[in-house]
């Protein structure tokens, strides 16, 4: 590009900042708006196809088959009886398979589409189409400590710390058990506690997984205290549950099982994951991972909705793989990212709400690696129309270590994800026929006319933390990379994000039902160093 | 998923790797097929469709109404002459108007396919259909120093050995002029040197950008003395050209129209690359940035075509953004993502070979942020079917800065990259379904299965510096991330491998007509440190 006016051009930048109100009347009117208003949850994937059609079809009818012939061992019993009702047999292996009839029934009956309510209506997730939204992830058992910046065992208050920075980053639109209360060792005790640091920290939609189905009795009786009175969780389910009922490859697993019948009885969609790994629980070949994960994920669906029929389901293939070197689990492949939009775009086939697995990186710091493999597969999985993009934030280390840096990285990363994912929008006026040649005929810019101002706000997206400077400006400011930043924007909301989604009255009345270990004082600012 | 017996799996692992004959056994075969069989260069394109076809059209007609109504200002001289000789018109502002059954009787005729030869056959690109390959990028004026850490003005040393180090780098499939030897200000000079030192770095295609038309002539005579003989470079012009010949919006550029039409010369393909800065130079409606892309990219078509019918053409629609918080240039937001893969797309509909440009963070560091910014973009514009991404290693900083470390770790990136757009084969065998009834029967996990032996190598791409260790073997092995170990691996390259791509007699033939400025102990090994 060769040299225009330069001063000219200084010019007119300025004029367009002052009539933007520069950066600060940017910020005022975006927080009105409360979020950029160039993206937002629930973006519409569906433009990137890894399968052909025929290939679909085909990996669908081949899971068929394998449920149909060599079915589902250890079924659990209400899952037989019901089953068995519904003309399903047990072979001669004792393993329970499903005529292919009854599947595509359940299939067509099961329902598409539905809310994950959030305690502020705000944060709601509308699971229908291809609308596309990012969950944290979960479990990880290691935590990258903030201060030390070296990993250790996960606790109740990491959890909790989680989720007041999820409350506060625009592009993370639900919360998860992202980390284990390691120091819990009580299955019960650590379930309640997760649901209570859970429900304290965020206002958004939480997905709570559960090792016990008694647990959910709790969680549900800690949603009606909030919600101020019995039943109440029913009209607005701001916590579901769900699990993995399957153990790879093609048996049920008994407690999980039992959790995700119980899950129906907290109102809202009950979440099936089911994440056979690609050369050791399921085949090595790519598209035989994808049959028997589509395959245990419909066997999944079949035990919620032979149990309670029509509820609704998260629809969870979440195919995983080796690294057969090690035969160790490696989620930031290339192999991982297409399977995984794969897993979506079998989803849509369905036309079922579905999550899916992405940004599973296998580094153990927030670096250029975890940046391209988080990058690569959760563009994937959104763009092939997921409506739960799972795993994408704070995640690294083959999910068993999370970060809060990385927290704040990924909520940028999403941020530039769904801006592509929103896609282009084509209409006489985008199309700017008349702009083009007046711009052309006149001046030969565009910075000063009046379509650049009035898009600047909603057709791009301004990043927080990622750089944009010149490189001597950059070098002026000190040369930071990308971590140093997120870990100051980290210290400053955890600092001072204390949310009070549990009054004080209620929060005693669920301190004197339920063994509460979260420590009051960690919950006020102040308290500790950041 | 439940533990399974874990000493038999690790009994079962020890197997599979004795038999694929460990780490050693494996570096040999793949040694012998010189890069991994998971992946190859001219992968395909396409799953991923921005834009829906009714708006690709829209587009389309509007770049038509602009090229006929508005027209292109400055076309030079050659190409006025042959276009008013084929019905164009001089509208009264003097622009160059293209009857729109020209255009598309141009983009009939345009050659659809053709190869960019390369020194070492092996290494051919194959530009046809949605077959995807990756350019490093260009031309940055600093570069990160090795040793210190810093940017620093970018010279003709470090070009050479940017060349050296894509020489060794499977996955960066070509070369480009990625840095400006800055210390040499003479236009001629620093064009045949760039021309020199690429061509002694790199046996892969090399596509250079002149800022003259007449160091195209010298770089024929460069080519025809290493090929052994005047006019030889006809049969294999293993070096190509082209540029931008469009100053945005809609005015040619006299110097780059000409270098653009003396590059048919060269024999070869001449890549049209044209990049109207929305906001700015273009648009900021993407829509409206895309059109004018389009047209301008037409119009460069044209400008080879009509002067050099039939010509193979590079079709090189480059949408750039401007962050309008400051009007300068951002290649790292999901706006630059999505509009370069709908770049691709509408080359993809054109049936025209086609290069854009993707991977062009504004980070100044190998970074988190490099990592989802290239990640992402590199990714949308390989799954929509460029033929070559540009930009996509080495480049940061908003394409103002080249880095070693970081062109070793995206060639790690587009291995990634690549297997994802790979995809997922669908047959009889890889569905799988004989093998998850063996495996469900029998003992319950897939390593010990002959398929998992049989598909290790070609179904999987191992990387070579990303980790994918335990979080304790990663502490032991020293915490490192992934910059480091890039550094490492960049040092090693960069201290041994000095090719001999020119040799003794034709060097000194080469230097003695033109002034080479590239030392010769630079290019031996032993004389610099690493």
């Amino acid at each position: 590009m060769e040299r225009r006016d330069a001063q000219k051009l200084k010019l007119q930048r300025a004029a367009l900042a002052r009539r933007a109100g520069g950066h600060a009347g940017r910020k005022q009117r975006r927080s009105a708006a409360e979020s950029s208003s160039a993206v937002h949850p629930g973006l519409l994937g569906g433009s990137y196809r890894p399968l052909r059609e025929r290939d679909m079809q085909r990996i669908h009818q081949t899971a068929l088959d394998v449920l149909e012939n060599i079915g589902m061992a250890s079924p659990i019993p209400i899952l037989r009886e019901h089953a068995l009702a519904k003309g399903c047999r047990i072979d001669a292996r004792g393993r329970l398979c499903f005529p292919r009839a009854l599947v595509e029934d359940v299939l067509a009956s099961a329902p598409r589409s539905y809310v994950n309510h959030a305690r502020d209506p705000r944060y709601d997730i509308e699971m229908s189409g291809a609308r596309v939204h990012f969950d944290p992830g979960g479990e990880s058992v290691l935590t990258l400590d903030f201060a030390s910046g070296r990993y250790r065992p996960s606790t109740l208050i990491d959890l909790y710390d989680f989720a007041r920075l999820v409350d506060r980053l625009d592009h993370v639109h639900m919360f998860s058990r992202v980390v284990s209360a390691t120091e819990i060792p009580d299955l019960f005790a650590n379930d309640i506690n997760t649901a209570y640091a859970s429900m304290a920290g965020t206002a958004k939609h939480i997905h709570l997984s559960f090792s016990d189905a008694k647990s959910i009795d709790a969680a549900i009786a800690m949603m009606d205290l909030i919600l101020g009175g019995e039943g109440r969780h029913l009209e607005r389910p701001f916590c579901t549950s769900g699990g993995c009922p399957v153990v790879s490859p093609l048996t049920y697993g008994e407690e999980n099982s039992e959790v995700c019948i119980a899950a129906t009885r907290m109102g809202g969609s009950v979440g099936v994951v089911i994440a056979p790994q690609a050369g050791a629980t399921a085949p090595a070949a790519l598209a035989g991972t994808l049959v028997q994960t589509v395959a245990e994920t419909l066997a999944a669906l079949l035990l919620v909705n032979l149990v309670v029929p029509g509820h609704p389901v998260g629809f969870g293939p979440w195919p995983f793989v080796s690294d057969l070197r090690t035969g160790a689990f490696s989620g930031g492949g290339g192999e991982a990212a297409v399977l995984n939009a794969a897993a979506a775009q079998i989803g849509r086939f369905y036309g079922l709400p579905t999550i899916v697995g992405a940004g599973m990186t296998d580094s153990k710091l927030p670096d250029n690696q975890a940046g391209y493999e988080k990058g690569v597969s959760v563009a994937l999985a959104a763009l092939a129309g997921a409506n739960i993009v799972s795993e994408t934030s704070g995640m690294l280390g083959s999910l068993m270590g999370c970060s809060f840096e990385a927290m704040v990285i990924d909520n940028e990363m999403l941020g530039c994800i769904q801006r592509a994912l929103r896609g282009i929008e084509v209409t006489d006026e985008t199309l700017s026929y008349e702009v083009i040649r007046d711009v052309a005929y006149g001046e030969g810019h565009f910075l000063g006319h009046p379509q650049t101002l009035q898009l600047m706000e909603t057709e791009y997206l301004y990043p927080e933390i990622a750089d944009r400077t010149s490189p001597s400006a950059w070098e002026e400011a000190g040369g930071h990379d990308l971590r140093e930043r997120a870990r100051q924007r980290a210290r400053q909301l955890l600092a001072s994000h204390y949310p009070e989604y549990i009054d004080r009255a209620t929060d005693e009345k669920i301190r004197a039902r339920f063994p509460i270990a979260l420590p009051r004082e960690a919950m006020r600012p102040g308290n500790r160093r950041w």
